[in-house]
């Protein structure tokens, strides 16, 4: 299906990073550099369609990281497409907003059992910080408690590098470590409770470079007792999540409500889109603040994402991601097993991570993903990767090609365990 | 052209607003809420096309508010449209950018002569707020010095409503009153010289609700001067005028080079898009910086702006920006003294401000604009409004018609001056 990987074959990849050092700082900056990913990586891409992607020397790939979380129905769906294109006809960017803004507020509402309302803005970081902002007015309160290795966007609240090396921790976040309620109870203690605005949480633990974690039920009951007993909003971020585990919100089937909850990633299926939906006590609140941009009304994106929500649930998407995930996580183990290499994989299987034994500096999964790159599939070695329910059993047969020969070259450098 | 305005003509506008304020905080919120316009105007849209919108009532306008800037070649502009179609066939949100990220990258730089490279995000908001991360992050230090009532996007550090009812002027933001060097230098005294990573400056005055104001040349040359003597940025916001007073930087007929500029609104045409120029100074520091987006690397905004930058030089954009400004300008001033009413315009031609004397509460204007908008114009009462190179004389002769019927109300409501 692919060539093989030769410098040869990828003169187009490089000539284009030879002009974008000159022009964009580092050649590439953000999530999607492949800078610190293994040199098989291309940084340019041709075309995409469904669970595939070319680069622009004409490699083809299948995707495991759907571009980090917004093709969960393939690209290129049929369905998003067309909706995009009739509400494109009319327009998109556009004096105000367009119907489809109330009919996707309306279906989220209708979806997400805790919210009252909807907001909607470009990003995940947007839509975080618009949580944020709910809780704050609301609460009359600024301070913020988040878990200690959470990712909730660039926003210098929640990160440290949002000012480089003038970068500092924000002096009004605090943090705990996820599934550790006395840590929660600690950081909110040393935050003060009576100026605690929120307490953020993701669905489950899905902090970058580290293994995944499932919630314990005990500590998002708890964490929820904690905010009624304090009087903050119990904000949760399904940016990354959101989509792929349930229909509703992540934690519905543990009978916990967030009060706030921040979506973005696959809501419109690559459309840019953010949301932030409430409980009416932030209704108030949020009107409150002064929050805008001047693509955030966008109708295009809107009506993709009234197409993709409804497709989720007419095509059983998460059912398929469960079932071609499952099939993922099994081959890999087998393999693992194989070849002697000690794996550890975490997470929802549509949310993948595969970590190392030992492999503080990621040398392993740099050597398997870059082999698995050279054999057609994109993983990544210090992320999860996600499913979309584009992918066929065949596009996992595929990936499992690829990550054999991933273990033969963890194996052949590294030797066993 | 437009049925006369009566509540009957309103049906579906109404019915929409009464949903959307089951389900959206306020009904609406931002800078495209009706809440805060004249009754006559609609809140959603149906369609766009050239310098034309419609209501979901099926009201036709011609739109002078450009959709708050976005639009400068008109809605669905066809080379535009050509080349966004083009690059969606391939890919939109990828695993990586599109050539056209680096070719973009390239253009502007080209066109922009402070500019040595570029980096790309969603909205004005967060060019803006890379700009001041690059700052901060070269020069090791966190104060920024900004214009008191201008705005800079809906980030906490220039916009004290970003958390509403906890809201607060950010600490390390410290005001000046433009073309005011002497308040700059007080600022700059107040936040500390050694401290300040930035001094903020937009092309001329635009803040909303006030008159516009052209810059003073022997400001901004004051600016630049003071900036190089204390080791800060001077960061150019050109989210607003950028692409409708020149092909470069707006500054650049002055003689006076910012270190960072934003870009956001105009750039794509009405594609989301925002983009952080800066100079070789700046480089090191920026790539220290951690920011990034989900969408911040669409592959279809990025071909719609280098077809829209294209299109502004080839299609001598701005030259009939100018001319159809002037018409209108020319033709409300007629009508002003035609009716004894006292008003001033001010701005660039291309990027108008109308105002009422005496109109401290904007009473006069929202009675303006109402009538206009009940006669077929799109203005604003307290904020600029905007040519788009799809304006004709044709639609100015219509808008002045529709002045024309304003200009008569306002008489009658307030008498003359």
């Amino acid at each position: 299906m692919t060539e093989a990987f030769t410098p040869a074959s990828r003169d187009q990849d490089q000539k284009l990073r030879e002009r974008a050092d000159r022009v964009i700082p580092g050649g590439m900056y953000g999530h999607l550099s492949a800078r610190r990913l293994p040199a098989q990586y291309p940084q340019f891409y041709a075309r995409v369609q469904g669970s595939r992607a070319w680069d622009v020397d004409g490699r083809e790939f299948v995707d495991m990281m759907c571009s980090f979380g917004p093709m969960i129905l393939g690209y290129q769906h049929e369905k998003v497409e067309q909706a995009a294109a009739a509400q494109r006809e009319k327009g998109d960017t556009q004096p105000g907003p367009g119907a489809c803004m109330v009919e996707l507020a309306e279906l989220l509402i209708e979806r997400v059992d805790h919210a009252d309302w909807a907001m909607f803005a470009k990003n995940g970081s947007d839509a975080t910080r618009l949580c944020l902002s709910a809780a704050r007015s609301t609460t009359g309160r600024r301070n913020v408690v988040a878990a200690e290795t959470s990712y909730h966007g660039w926003a210098g609240w929640s990160n440290k590098l949002a000012d480089g090396q003038a970068g500092r921790a924000d002096p009004e976040t605090f943090r705990y470590r996820y599934n550790d309620l006395d840590s929660v109870t600690a950081a909110v203690a040393q935050a003060n409770a009576a100026k605690v605005a929120a307490i953020f949480v993701s669905p489950f633990r899905h902090d970058a470079g580290h293994d995944q974690e499932p919630v314990d039920p005990e500590f998002a009951k708890g964490v929820r007792a904690l905010c009624d007993e304090i009087g903050a909003a119990l904000v949760m971020d399904e940016v990354r999540g959101g989509f792929r585990l349930h229909h509703g919100g992540s934690w519905e089937p543990l009978g916990v409500k967030p009060d706030l909850s921040a979506w973005s990633k696959a809501i419109a299926n690559g459309y840019p889109l953010g949301a932030a939906l409430g409980s009416d006590r932030y209704r108030e609140g949020i009107q409150q603040v002064f929050a805008t941009g001047s693509f955030w009304y966008q109708a295009v994106p809107m009506a993709a994402a009234v197409a993709t929500i409804h497709a989720l649930k007419d095509e059983d998407a998460i059912t398929k991601m469960e079932a071609t995930g499952t099939r993922l996580r099994a081959g890999i183990d087998k393999q693992a097993e194989q070849y002697s290499v000690d794996v550890s994989q975490t997470g929802p299987v549509q949310i993948p991570n595969l970590s190392f034994a030992g492999d503080v500096e990621f040398e392993k999964a740099m050597t398997f993903c870059g082999e698995a790159a050279a054999n057609g599939a994109i993983l990544h070695p210090r992320h999860n990767w996600f499913l979309s329910s584009a992918h066929t059993d065949a596009d996992i047969d595929h990936v499992l090609e690829a990550t054999d020969a991933a273990f033969r070259a963890v194996r052949a450098a590294f030797g066993s365990n």
